[in-house]
């Protein structure tokens, strides 16, 4: 990695990882024209770190730090497919997340606040987005999270 | 407000409300290159209007009113970002409700159209998106529904 | 239809139905600018094919062609909107799969993986997309799962 955005990681000291494998015909990140889709999960060391349901198996603490790792996660993935360069990306446009919930459930922002604030240490004011997070039954694998960016690339 | 979608909005007699104060590191909507992303809630005067769900708190006539609330939220968002100029929308090309639902509720299509219906008033045939409804378990703020747009800019 | 892909089509037997009538202001697939979104549904001649909840009145078995039959669907709306002319599309970027559930279902990838297998069947590298999907509590009309495709178009 190199750049500024690089720079601010290594004082935040944060190491981003490379994206997990996946399971199936798809890929982690995908680069076209000037937009970057990314779509990634709590998964540390290729192994699953927050499955079950915010509300029960998995606690508001725990549920901000899986939004935080979802959220590196992303710009991993983001990373490898610019090839090490975040200073390419011009803005964070978007980011949608999808919280395995209770019915009970009611700290959505809190836990993605977590993944928002991330971008904006991260990338500044280009790291201000557009952003939705939804309480669902479940996801693939028993996930807790999934998290959705959507990124503007020079 | 300026331009012709300004002067048919005032022939509808719609006024866009400023958008809702966000509160977390992420914007109302967010505008780079040709396209604007928008995520809003049926938000009046900074109050959340409709909580809970569809098919249990929020009737199916209320939630028309949502989805149509929410969708003038979602121009009012865009206009901000435009500086007032909706004139600069080529085309919405997408929508997509997220709905609070109970198991039983089955009138998800009927909601969103208050929200198509409405883009179609205001942009005509530009205003014709691809869309998706889902019912979930649970939104932020117990809010009884989020639409996020996707919008073409020129 | 012309080209490449159509050629590709037809040697896997696939023959792309026309998009399904919409029942509101909206439209089956968005084309603007460079980018086209398309929602489908599992419906064939015009009818709804899988309805219910994947791990109830859907079996496994039946997701999975439900997810084919839906990819195929979001190819036919595609096509309508290029004029028959899948060889414009140089990247199916993402693929969104939104699948109503019961709260055991587990399945959520391998039903996935019928529309993403589709997508590269068709498109081969050009076909490899990120994408995220989610266990919903229900969907309009009762289907058993909806995709929303973004792909880049030359």
């Amino acid at each position: 990695m190199t750049g500024t955005v690089a720079a601010r990681l290594k004082e935040l000291g944060i190491v981003l990882p490379p994206p997990a494998k996946v399971l199936g015909n798809y890929v982690p990140a995908a680069l076209e024209g000037n937009i970057a889709i990314v779509n990634q999960a709590p998964v540390v060391d290729g192994k699953v770190k927050y499955a079950g349901r915010m509300g029960a198996e998995v606690s508001l603490a725990e549920g901000e730090d899986c939004a935080r790792i979802t959220a590196i996660n992303v710009l991993g993935a983001l990373s490898a497919v610019l090839d090490g360069n975040l200073d390419r990306v011009r803005r964070c446009v978007r980011l949608g997340g999808f919280i395995a919930v209770t019915p009970e459930f009611k700290d959505h922002g809190r836990v993605m606040n977590s993944a928002s604030d991330l971008m904006v240490q991260v990338f500044g004011d280009k790291g201000r987005h557009s952003r939705f997070t939804v309480g669902v039954v479940s996801l693939p694998a028993d996930l807790a999270m999934i998290i959705e960016g959507m990124f503007y690339i020079d």
